[in-house]
């Protein structure tokens, strides 16, 4: 199906409040105003199933999955995300925005959740089998992120009822996980004024324009 | 964790409406009125959290997931499924029945709705990496066993929404996967009177018994 992309895909990761949704939006709203066609997704969700999907994982008690079961929740709504979503945006020449993807799943179950990350591997490579082309992992200390995913109160709290040392390891992972994937992943200090976040980003995503 | 079990894990398989939920129902009778401690299941569901994906599974249209999607989903329940129920049944010594399992999967998805039999078998080694101990194939015309599947009318007929053309197809999937694991799957003919195939399939699972 690749071959046949004209568009580029860009992913927005990191713990929970670093700002993901909000750089999202603003680096859509760039890119519209220079006349770029976008399509702004997140996950878990992005389609009808999937944000079926995503229901079931991300109300109720933190320990209502065990992580296998999790990553292959993960994986049949990101499954139905490309389908529906994504790779016909990709396909008709659109830019993809995405507030989160499968550098989540890496991170969030792969490493915090025992040692599964050569399970969410294989999945990813048997069911998935593509990529963004460019990744931002927005980074902040997570004393800071927690207290502002916190004040949104939104009743999807599952992840972050984990608390401060998950989210301290999952900052770690996140990290890691950017120095492995230099090719597509930039972690940009999300410790700073949106604007000049945003600017950054906006910047980076430019220089990858097709 | 199989090196634990003292229990026994039967199948019984075969396409819609050939009876595997009334012998299911007999069996487990059959073996408590001997003093064994049984566990009665299905698929898909069995556990809480794979009901709830049962439901994602079993209602809505046809076309509602790709094939790709539907076994991951598959696959998510039935590992919940493994984890709590079944599992813990067969650690605890106790035979368990269960009406459906992993080889359905095989055939409706991995035969029937393009050539995914690879991608299934993978998932299963992957994710799950246990097959019962005694698997029945029932079988039967499948003109005969539409006509009682449809004479149900709970619901859940996205499968059966199939057609006779698709049922016969899955019949031939059955026999033949069947014939490849010959250490474990019996076929019944479920053309005969209730009590005649249960007498068939007690003898056989009382063979077995640890």
């Amino acid at each position: 199906m690749r071959g046949a992309e004209r568009g580029l895909f860009v992913t927005l990761e990191g713990i929970d409040g670093t700002g993901k949704s909000t750089q999202s939006m603003a680096l859509a709203r760039a890119l519209r105003e220079m006349g770029r066609e976008v399509l702004l997704t997140r996950e878990p969700g992005g389609s009808t199933g999937a944000e079926e999907i995503r229901r079931l994982l991300l109300e109720g008690p933190p320990d209502r999955w065990s992580a296998e079961t999790e990553i292959l929740l993960f994986t049949a709504a990101r499954r139905d995300h490309m389908e529906k979503t994504i790779q016909p945006a990709l396909e008709a020449g659109r830019i993809v925005v995405c507030d989160r993807f499968a550098d989540s799943t890496r991170v969030y179950q792969g490493i915090t959740r025992g040692d599964l990350r050569g399970k969410v591997d294989a999945l990813h490579d048997l069911m998935i089998g593509r990529d963004p082309d460019l990744t931002f992992v927005l980074d902040m200390p997570p004393d800071k992120g927690l207290a502002r995913a916190r004040a949104r109160n939104n009743g999807e709290e599952r992840f972050e009822d984990f608390g401060l040392g998950m989210q301290e390891r999952m900052r770690t992972g996140f990290l890691e996980l950017a120095q492995t994937l230099p090719h597509r992943c930039r972690v940009i200090d999300a410790n700073r004024a949106p604007d000049i976040i945003a600017a950054d980003i906006f910047r980076l995503v430019r220089r990858a324009l097709p």
